[in-house]
């Protein structure tokens, strides 16, 4: 995959020693390659947006200023911190699921959603629909302790594999969005995860690999209940749905869960658009963006009609709303780690 | 108010010079008073396990260190943190509430719980059962957006006083309690609040109170739901209960919003005994602690038959399991700020 902009930078630093590099990278950027906090965005309207958005509510004499305790800043997960394409990771995880358990439910065989779902029949489970999911989650989510669950989820990322980068999904991460998290967090920004995802399936990874403790993730949830099992406290998992983490739940699952208004939103689909409303609606400067996936070649191109992650509504909102929208493919020099 | 121990030698150290003062202090406790970071406890039992607990977990090579992400705690609010009798502040705030707004429900007059409210007839209210309370609850609580209960609640702080000590409600928080989370905060703890009171009733204050911010708050809820007003984003404050963080609800409240187990927790009731066995049965180094109120002269007295803040399988279930029970009484040098 080709190397663009200030990531090619600081490779070349190696080869050709510091002088020229300092001399390059002045030119190249307003800022020193050494010193750009967001060396995978490439020079742009996008980039440009973020940095002075940060400048503004960290500088501390400034019309804009934000004291650090407020500096609250909630991020989408599917889409915008890793792979939703060709669909969302949990569903792959709950298709696994099932056939792990299959040998325990011989009655799957025959039975819908479970028969599609073995088969990886995406359509026959699609036809399922909204009932279909719910059952699927509820007979691969529930019925477990919610350490179990954790362990189940940790042991299987390790081996589970996304079909056309045929990497682990938790590799399947955006480079530049990391950056940004660590960017935001440097500058004393607290990151929170407001997922339509499972919480539990997010808690288990999130810290290690965006640096997101689980006291700052906020997700779906089935309920749970307190038992103590052969003396031991346990909270076990039950097949009935807490909360829809989901378009005009964002809003209330970050009130509950935080109790303040973001100061930004980072989202990619109309499942973010009340999310990017009720954070930028708010008195004093205020921050939204939208990643456009229109990378068919590194990753993705999908927006209005996409049945994963359909940016339509929100996208025609960001100019009324002066939301920032990112170009997948013009705005960053690299898409995942490593790269 | 009588004074003791190391709060009494900090105040004859102005008037007899620091050298005496060093000797003194450091003859009756094993830290010099100034560096005593729980200045009104006493020294004694509880004391002396909350220090080595905290030395335990913070020590570097030590065979029970945790590291500072996993240091998470949870108090109790009513009764742990602030005073609960002789009832919990949050229904002082529902009947004034009710005459405040009786003027609008003339039917009140005449329909119980509203009655009794307009009365101040507790006994009355009691019996008409938790019905009866959520009922009052909702006409008091619901039906207006999250940031107008946020000022409702943070005028009627301002005005309303304590039956008895004739003081703000926010004046009658534990001294001792406050040191304890500065203390532990200052030890890279993580401080959460888990509550059966509302979370919208606490969010308002507890930052500046007890320097616990909203997003480490957990409680009781209502449902509320995102809506467009006159173009203008809120959430609305339904009338239907959403979660009851009590008793069982409360690791259930921890888990949901932390996602990961505290390694101690603090209470003072049968309310906290599920929070404190769910914490103290983790493996490693844990840590439970009752605040037993038995200072009827300074606060209260009450434990096994009391209607609020009732104590009694919770104190029963302590030594076994090796939780610190604190005596007010004893182990407190002072009880408020300020005295």
């Amino acid at each position: 995959m080709k190397k663009h902009g200030l990531f090619a930078l600081s490779r070349r630093a190696v080869l050709r020693g510091a002088a020229y590099v300092l001399a390059a990278s002045l030119a190249a950027s307003p800022l020193a390659a050494a010193d750009d906090p967001l060396p995978s965005w490439n020079d742009g309207p996008a980039k440009s947006a973020i940095v002075a958005f940060v400048a503004a509510v960290t500088t501390n004499d400034g019309a804009d200023f934000v004291p650090p305790e407020e500096r609250i800043v909630v991020f989408d997960n599917d889409g915008t911190l890793w792979v939703e394409q060709p669909f969302y990771t949990q569903l792959a995880f709950a298709l696994d699921r099932v056939k792990a358990l299959a040998p325990q439910h011989p009655e799957w065989r025959e039975r819908e959603p479970f028969r599609a779902a073995m088969a990886g029949d995406i359509k026959a489970l699609a036809a399922s629909g909204e009932r279909g999911l719910v059952e699927l989650v509820m007979a691969t989510h529930a019925g477990m302790t919610t350490e179990e669950f954790a362990v189940i989820v940790t042991d299987w990322l390790k081996t589970a594999r996304h079909p056309r980068f045929e990497r682990s999904y938790t590799d399947l991460i955006y480079q530049p969005m990391l950056e940004l998290l660590a960017y935001l967090r440097a500058n004393d920004f607290k990151t929170h995860i407001v997922s339509g995802g499972g919480i539990e399936f997010m808690r288990p990874w999130t810290e290690g690999v965006y640096g997101v403790p689980p006291e700052q993730m906020i997700g779906s949830s089935i309920k749970t209940v307190f038992e103590i099992r052969d003396g031991t406290p346990v909270l076990v998992r039950l097949p009935e749905i807490d909360f829809i983490d989901d378009k005009a739940g964002k809003p209330v699952g970050i009130h509950k869960f935080i109790g303040r208004r973001p100061i930004a939103a980072f989202g990619n689909s109309d499942g973010d658009l009340q999310m990017l409303q009720w954070t930028t609606s708010a008195p004093g400067r205020r921050f939204g963006l939208i990643i456009h996936h229109d990378d068919a070649e590194r990753e993705y191109a999908y927006d209005r009609d996409s049945r994963v992650g359909r940016l339509d509504k929100a996208l025609d909102a960001a100019p009324a709303n002066g939301w920032t929208v990112v170009s997948m493919k013009q705005d960053w020099a690299a898409v995942f780690p490593g790269q």
